[in-house]
């Protein structure tokens, strides 16, 4: 088996244990079945509860200015610090859908809470992805939560993170057992989302589970912290979903409690950074034929600046083409670095590709064009650019632009 | 022949005419020839002057932060005002070529100022356009001036057209007569660049001349106004060259003399923003391969977000690889703009694509799925976003995303 932390950019803290198959944390039941929503027949309607009345729980969505109905109703409607249950449908985001989405979306939520037991329908989030401005069916979709409700089962993770996929190419699910100095405690997660935003938006979710304690003030600083240290780093086609939804709960039922500013929280902290960053990376690595991944690294004085350069070389059509290509093209970096520091010229950028430095000061650098043309030829290449100054430092993961991406994206609905 | 203004989206104002074949407003003459930058031994060299000393100009450089040598040069030594001779070469961007490149732009604008016998080199631009990193070669581009000043012609603007482009797929030249009410003048104009951003930067140069007499101010004036509504209204990849340069030269040698806020102003301006849109439009349109062209126009109460939603459609990979699919898609117009209109959810948007409403208010609305799919696989889409409020709107042209950008961009250095 491959494990989870398979690229070189992401190290596993040394008390962070992998464990194989499938099974979530203590208190925590999910379920995954096919109600036809999907005209493929696969699954499409996905289940997770907590059994614990005491779970606590943080969110965070897409800041689209387009928001599916799932998204507006779970901002405005649930308890969003005692998340208990998630109900999600793939195969249609439920977006662009007027009055009657709101009210199908206040649907789905008011059945999961009688489906999963959970007295509140405050208490359950809603997630939906894939085709929009289509009405849910739902007489399917109330029949595929109840039909989930009997299947919620202590293992249930892997038939979750099954149906709430649409294209994604592979299985993102992670299991880790987590020692932290007041004991052991589990974590689970299960994302969908593809490296190139697909057809239907490519709605980035991710549901992540612990058997630890902790305030819901804790679960919101970490879910931040940790979001925007990886979901928050991926480039995937610039592109920003309408349903994008991020919700980590705590059953507390292995009675381990995570205290603020504790050793607990900082090492706890420290594996969800880990699960975080990895999970993000199989998003930008799974676009259906994708053949690379790029992280650019940049460093300089300003954080505002290395922040826009590192965006505009991950997003850039050019850069994406030339990792595709395994084309060690450093112009297009110096090009995206260009646009993104408009009226600072000249900038004395700095460009090493693979280590190997290619242009200092804005001026070229003799490098073998050989070795550098095989390096860029291996499944992740790493972009770093120096800009004046020191202090600010930022990465960004990111997808290539191939013949797939155009193919998948230019006839999707003919 | 097909005439220049073939679009339905730019009406050629009735006191325009245009002319065919070739030949300069009195007082220019140009010339191009092939000095061996370019492998192909395509022409490369090209080299235009104004005889009248008295010559006024006005210019508009790229905002990147990596400027090409010659940007920076023409920027800091020449008098812009005043430019009387354009030397350019193509095949080579003089960027990131540190010390030696401004040295050799240098020698590039000290040579032509001989050969054109304009007496002094701050009556020279110097624009270069093609691959980065690599030194200019010197003796055969200074050769290369010597020949070119030999050849100078009254017809030699289509020779000077051929050999400022590199990719471009087609001649992107305009010759016009403009009836003002003080009398006759002419219009021309060349222009390199090529609708998808190509390897080595798809530079965008624009050369523009009359015969028409005005003040550097007015000069100044106008090419900012329509630089605005032309150059600046086309997204391609969303990328921007080191090396972009639009240079307005006014001989004056008609005697017709176009004074600030006058009708002959007026009349004058409307045809330089005709002229100057379409060749923005040719750009648009010249990608290798490239099938369709779009155009956003969005309306709404603030300049600001029209313009940034206007931008996100143009930009968006998903709109373009739509656009190239001959695709009705329209809910990725959806997510562009939402993207655009992060943090001010629910936008209850308007989307129409041809003038077919597909989405009101936010909601899908019915439509006839086959007469619009028939429509957007026509060579130019045009898409419609409405935003709350009034007052506000604006335009982009923008180019459709294919397998041939992919194949060139992925394969061009290796």
């Amino acid at each position: 088996m491959t494990p989870f932390f398979a690229s070189r950019w992401i190290t596993k803290p040394d008390h962070v244990t992998e464990l194989p198959g499938s099974g979530l944390p203590q208190g925590f039941r999910a379920a995954g079945v096919a109600c036809g929503i999907k005209p493929s027949g696969a699954q499409d309607l996905a289940l997770l509860v907590s059994d614990v009345p005491e779970t606590t729980s943080a969110a965070r969505f897409t800041r689209s200015g387009v928001l599916g109905a799932p998204v507006l109703l779970t901002m405005e409607r649930s308890d969003l610090e005692h998340i208990r249950a998630v109900v999600v449908n793939s195969g249609n985001a439920n977006t662009a859908t007027g009055g009657m989405g709101l009210d199908n979306a206040a649907k789905m939520q008011g059945s999961a809470a009688i489906a999963a037991g959970v007295g509140s329908e405050r208490a359950v989030a809603v997630a939906s992805t894939g085709v929009i401005g289509v009405q849910l069916p739902m007489y399917e979709v109330t029949r595929g939560i109840m039909a989930a409700a009997h299947e919620l089962a202590a293992d249930g993770d892997q038939a979750f993170a099954a149906a709430i996929q649409t294209t994604d190419a592979f299985e993102k699910r992670a299991r880790l057992q987590v020692e932290l100095p007041s004991g052991t405690v589990n974590l689970t997660a299960q994302c969908k989302g593809a490296g190139m935003i697909q057809p239907g938006f490519a709605t980035l979710l991710v549901f992540v589970q612990t058997d630890a304690a902790m305030s819901p003030e804790t679960c919101d600083l970490l879910l931040g912290v940790t979001v925007k240290r990886s979901f928050e780093r991926i480039s995937v086609d610039g592109q920003l979903s309408t349903s994008d939804t991020v919700i980590l709960q705590a059953s507390g039922a292995s009675n381990i409690t995570i205290g603020p500013e504790t050793e607990d929280e900082l090492r706890f902290g420290e594996a969800l950074d880990a699960l975080m960053r990895q999970l993000a990376l199989l998003v930008a690595k799974d676009g259906e034929g994708a053949r690379r991944t790029g992280r650019v690294v940049v460093h300089g004085g300003s954080q505002e600046l290395v922040e826009s350069v590192a965006r505009a070389i991950a997003n850039s059509p050019l850069v994406k083409t030339a990792l595709y290509g395994g084309d060690p093209n450093w112009g297009r970096i110096a090009q995206a670095a260009g646009a993104a520091t408009a009226g600072l010229a000249p900038v004395p950028l700095d460009i090493a590709i693979e280590g190997v430095t290619v242009c200092a000061h804005g001026a070229a650098r003799p490098f073998d064009a050989a070795a550098l043309t095989e390096a860029v030829q291996r499944d992740e290449v790493q972009y770093e650019v120096g800009l004046p100054g020191d202090g600010a430092e930022t990465e960004v993961f990111f997808s290539d632009l191939g013949h797939e991406y155009v193919t998948i994206n230019a006839d999707y609905t003919t």
